[in-house]
């Protein structure tokens, strides 16, 4: 097996995307002047992606922006500028405030996520797919924080067209041992790779990642939705001080009912 | 600012390692073959660090090992094959069997993750920019779970001469918004390069991440320990069925101390 090369850059010529902008044609342009290639993979900020459907909402309705995208809460912490609400979207991705953005949108406005960014992540692939007459994926990214971890990594809230969980369970290492439960969440990695040459600050919100089309595939592929883990597999559906206070109150109920 | 070009790629040349082998020679030796350029950033996979540093057990001795890893229990879960152990290792990692692992390893035998992880970066950083007269970084990688997400990826559990972590709080976007709570994990994006281009079975451990050179600085910028968020800042510092316990205890200790 050879080892992959792997080459990434932001894209130039995305200009500022508004509500109803034609985001297909919109990358698709930028795509033509650098050149696309079979086995390439687009990965979109999906930023642009929020921006194009309209997404965007005025601050001072931030709150209850963030309680409409939550289907449960998760932990919550008050701190001297508020309070922060690390919530279940409801995409099944768990971000602090529901991934609702203030920053890269004007003043006095923010950003909710895309409504469906699997279903543009095939949207785009498959337009991107009939311009140019490659077979290409699609990874629409987002910024996400991580227990135990400082600062952020840019995981992938959209695919499309690839595998974005390189599943090895039942292949054998160098060794000849099964790799019994690894299975590397590549689009994820494939989104990080995406911010390191798109910045936070570039206005570059379009990054080609060239060298990876062994994970190229039919565009309808599972989507980033098969990377959420939820319900009863998640070890850490809740914070732990709110988790500390149910097993209060569990306590006291029981209690109660035993001496009712 | 120009967008920067990445390419990544693994390294041939690395043979197997083994206890005492001299980790800096051999991957020295394998890069001197490549070229290596200002700026690079060389990531090791930290399983041929442990190899080279003897961290060696039998696998009968496996749950002896990772108690012995382990500075805490995060969460532990039973199934069908056994018991789950996450657990905050000796280095502040949370990682499931306090990150011992039993992948290309000798049959038999698990491995332990390296005694000193920054220390190791910092004495690879050191010795590489000696020897090819370069200014180049060094990240030891590690595959790692993480919640919400199903799969794994690749985060750095040592560094040196690289910025870890893109501090841009206190920095503009393009609208001149303050990029607040922003700083973007970048030894973690790297190290999730790097997977993308080793691979799990691939026998190639060490990889060269070209393009960015913004990042390399002093061999004794913080290391990768830099990343761990523990303690009263980690909202998920028990799992949630642990938590659930602990607040049950907690309730029965308070009402027996009341009713004495």
């Amino acid at each position: 097996m050879t080892a992959p090369r792997l080459t990434a850059w932001a894209v130039d010529g995305i200009p500022e995307v508004h509500p109803g902008d034609d985001l297909v044609a919109l990358v698709g342009d930028a795509l033509a002047d650098e050149g696309i290639e079979h086995g390439d993979i687009v990965a979109v900020t999906s930023k642009i992606v929020s921006k194009a459907e309209g997404r965007v909402v005025a601050a001072t309705d931030r709150e209850d922006a963030i309680t409409a995208e939550t289907v449960r809460l998760v932990a919550s912490r008050v701190h001297p500028n508020g309070v922060t609400r690390i919530v279940e979207n409801r995409l099944g991705l768990v971000m602090a405030a529901a991934g609702v953005d203030a920053s890269n949108v004007a003043e006095g406005t923010v950003l909710l996520l895309p409504e469906d960014p699997d279903a543009t992540a095939r949207t785009l692939a498959s337009a991107l797919r009939t311009r140019f007459g490659v077979e290409v994926g699609v990874v629409i990214s987002d910024t996400a924080g991580r227990p135990w971890r400082d600062g952020q990594t840019d995981i992938a809230i959209g695919a499309a067209g690839i595998r974005v969980l390189d599943d090895l369970r039942g292949s054998t290492d160098a060794h000849g041992r099964r790799l019994d439960v690894t299975a590397p969440a590549v689009a994820d990695e494939i989104a990080a790779v995406a911010d390191l040459v798109k910045g936070k600050a570039s206005g570059r919100p379009v990054a080609v990642v060239r060298g990876l089309g062994h994970l190229v595939g039919p565009v309808d592929l599972p989507g980033a939705r098969a990377l959420v883990r939820t319900g009863e597999n998640d070890m850490f559906r809740m914070g732990t001080a709110e988790a500390i206070a149910l097993g209060r109150r569990l306590e006291r109920e029981s209690r109660d009912a035993d001496t009712e």
